[in-house]
């Protein structure tokens, strides 16, 4: 299913070349002030056009369908659409017998008996990460008092990124990276201590997100290496602040005031200019496959304002209440 | 809240010191041959008493409640108990006073306003972990065709884990550990391209289980330092074969038909041996602080089963499909 | 939440006066053929234009968004909109002071602190409803060999139907009336026996329609005055067909294989064209108050192909099963 | 499935004659007193004994399992179970080839393949019901300033109550009744437009009640019959309060402030004393049945507790909120 959350809850829908993609939020709160442009800033940072990412652009304008009156949320589901306005299907017509290697060709043609929209990606595109990105903006809003910062802090295994995406165009093979993301301002209490643990929810949404294969909380991968006399963070006073923060904001589950604290793998973009081999459905065989279609190098680029958003989402579901 | 799925919906209650902990499994299937002797072998793994586990030993006997007719499951709800027989209670009134490091007593004080059972972690106890074995038991039988095994790979940094839990005993200090899952037979087509693709569907449980504190898929983090042409998984045959398992079995969040393989970082046990700092509420100063109650060295020993139950309910709930 | 159902999902979005009113299907099951055509016999039934219905008539051409290429469902989201192209908007200005008597203009404005879109009635307006006819047809196309029919089988009090609609012309007040529907070809064993019976299912579903007000199943309030004797059908082969039908067809909360029956109370419009009494917010008084806006003075006319469509949603969410 | 409500969910477990009947409730707030013996005068009510009523009496003691500490709510999933002491099966062998008219044995047997617990209807019994009562009273202390208060207006079709239990008891026949319930203090803006409608939530509720066969809302079914000018209720003052309340307390799916009302249809107790016909199984011919078992002449004698705890469950649900 296309829905995250209970209480502000995102539906998504739309394909990469259909007419639009779009977003509805259910139970945002009325009141809050929200325009088209306001949309606008987070759109861009998610945008192609820098070295290392795809040359197709969209205009990525957000048109407001229902939800906003008078500039104001309404408290009635707010939807946006975009248009898609740069497809070339074309390109794609040949996915529906080789199956591009590390994307989803081959399981949507299973998963739906072969009726699935197979342009671009058809619904999973990244082209959908636009309406993720839009919700963010308004789960943002929404979040009084908090920050939330995620950048790409290592690319192709690098620190220095600028380098590493140099690298990469002239080695003109797609690259990964790591986006951090750190929250700042959330108040003690939020998540629980099993299934819907602060962890649990956010390693959810962020697994949402086209290219992600690992996430770690605080230490994380690091922290089974450490002992607990080391791994625990000292509390230092009556708020629950912690002298390190190994935990990475969260004991059992819950948030426990400190800054949350996580890291995101960003594996290589599947549509890499290099030969590959993959499976020939109407030869039967193993042949060489060069991918066709504007696809970005280093996607890792785009993620961390979808990494944001979908962290604003989850934290907006789980610290808004609304009655009835 | 307590509940984890939607078709196969597991709840679990109860408290480390309460009456008893249990779990209810709605939406299992009639039919499924089931005795309480069926859920020992699992039980007896995930039990204290090897070297680096703690000296409290629970008889851990099943008792059904209901859903449960003849032998075999009936279709309605399906409630195991486990009786708390070895608590110690007195262990954990100074845990009032001075959070232990590492625990949720602080964030559960904060978030229930000082009304949570503090006695052993109350509710927020690995206690806990028994009703998702006896659910995962019952999960795994209806997963028929596939077979899921999770390992502790790595202890306390090493992979000689006998050798590191050795080191842990004479140091007396708590160490973490990997433990890496496996599940074979799974079919094509199982997750969702976005917000429930098998990557969230599976973080989102794997991180109810205390002291997981990261995940990764495939070539997981490493995947980050790949370039794409080596990253992607040669497609070779028509099922969907693929030379290298990189993506761990999941391409666009949905499982390609190879063996899903994850990997998840545990930290070491919150309650160490060694003397650490805390907060005093009493005294309003930071202290020394040494744990008491009877504790895992290694609580990263106890874990795979864990992870193979809850691994199995996730599944048995995007699989299994229940009319009406 | 605008949501309803599990495994066949819809959500609805939209305010009479806005840009758009529109649905989203999520969980529809792949390979269904679908043109926008195909919705328009049930978007005609709902239209108003016959004698007791509004003079407001929109063209109501669905336009599919996404969820549908080369005319065939692909298992993606579905989501359909209908532009709103007949709106007169000045028509409600004055409803921001004075709450028209019946309608949900005083309870929106406290529930959304005064935020909410009041033209036409906004969000709770029953426009809303053709999503609802749309998504009933996609959901009549997946109950295969079942036949869903509704029809208005008493108007004013009089099974005279024309005749209950002239008198409420000549009066110039609008009237009231009841909808019958009966279900052949479900199968036994769809609800549960507790909270998703499938009285509690249906009932939820009808009961979203603006304007019901009452549902009774089989005998219904009449079951109440009944002895046990007479009321029980007696079973008379091993399919479970019965002599009579007291029990709508549902016993214990569940199907037993003869028809499914209900009847739904549909009150009179609240746009009534008599003067009426309410409440004027700017003189702090009662006031005499006269409906503006174009209305219907019998909307139980409009209403059998939304109880057809709502109850085929619910059934496909209760009788399709979709896997991962 | 057996679990309703989002923020305040109950799930209910255990069959008529199994060892115990239960309910978890997850998301109660923390810090609620709460007594074994808070829950007795409601199930008092609930309970046999009456003229008219089964003989089969239990001590329905309830058994707090979690959630309790200190004689409060701590937050975490709260179960309570009560035990089966006084079941005689024997009596029920015979329903495995004879389904008993108007109960659940055929559908039942149907839906689970035969693998149902068939004693006493199993989990399909109104045995069930004392959980439901149960966390009725957790949902009335929740709702502070309402009173919930459900009475039997009508029985065999008299108001005459008593007189009419008596005329059963002569006639050795079971007879309905209907169930009136009001609720004050319910704040304006409880409820939302379409799927979760003040009306669906209720009537969702309401009929997971065994034998409820019908419910209207204010005037209801008489509502079908009346003219739009004496339906509507005038609001006279800025509070929202009317001149009549033919809605019953709800307008557009949203509480108006004034008294929620609603009526339910109860149909006869399916377990007549009177010869009835039914199908045999094993002769493969209709044939005449006795009930055997003890049972309820007038069934709803018992009921209206019931539908003010799931009544007061469903307002718990809508009315509070919980972060996190």
């Amino acid at each position: 299913m296309n829905t995250l959350g209970t209480n502000f809850r995102i539906s998504i829908f739309g394909e990469s070349h259909g007419k639009w993609v779009g977003v509805t939020i259910d139970g945002c709160p009325a009141g809050i002030a929200l325009n088209e442009s306001d949309l606008l800033p987070d759109l861009e940072r998610r945008k192609a056009g820098a070295a290392g990412t795809t040359p197709r652009k969209e205009e990525d304008l957000p048109i407001f369908v229902s939800g906003v009156f008078n500039n104001s949320t309404t408290g009635a589901p707010l939807t946006i659409v975009f248009e898609n306005n740069n497809t070339r299907s074309a390109d794609y017509e040949s996915a529906r017998n080789t199956p591009r290697p590390g994307h989803a060709d081959f399981v949507m043609h299973q998963k739906f008996n072969g009726f699935n929209d197979y342009r671009g990606g058809g619904h999973s595109s990244g082209r959908l990460t636009v309406a993720l990105v839009a919700a963010g903006v308004v789960a943002k809003k929404i979040l009084k008092g908090m920050t939330i910062d995620a950048t790409l802090t290592e690319a192709g295994g690098s620190a220095d990124i600028e380098a590493a995406i140099k690298k990469a165009i002239e080695q003109q093979d797609s690259i990964g990276g790591i986006v951090s993301c750190t929250v700042t301002g959330l108040p003690v209490g939020i998540g629980e201590p099993f299934f819907n643990s602060l962890e649990s929810a956010i390693s959810h949404a962020v697994f949402s997100i086209p290219a992600v294969k690992g996430i770690e909380f605080g230490s994380g991968f690091e922290a089974a290496r450490m002992h607990g006399s080391i791994h625990n963070d000292a509390m230092i006073d009556e708020h629950g602040r912690t002298q390190t923060n190994n935990a990475g904001g969260i004991n059992g589950g819950i948030s426990n005031g400190n800054d949350l604290y996580f890291r995101v793998a960003v594996k290589p973009a599947s549509s890499t200019p290099k030969e590959q081999q993959t499976w020939n459905n109407s030869t039967a065989s193993v042949e060489p496959f060069t991918v066709k279609g504007r696809h970005d190098l280093c996607i890792a680029l785009r993620v961390p304002v979808v990494v944001e958003a979908v962290t604003a989402i989850v934290l907006a579901d789980l610290c808004i209440s609304r009655k009835g």
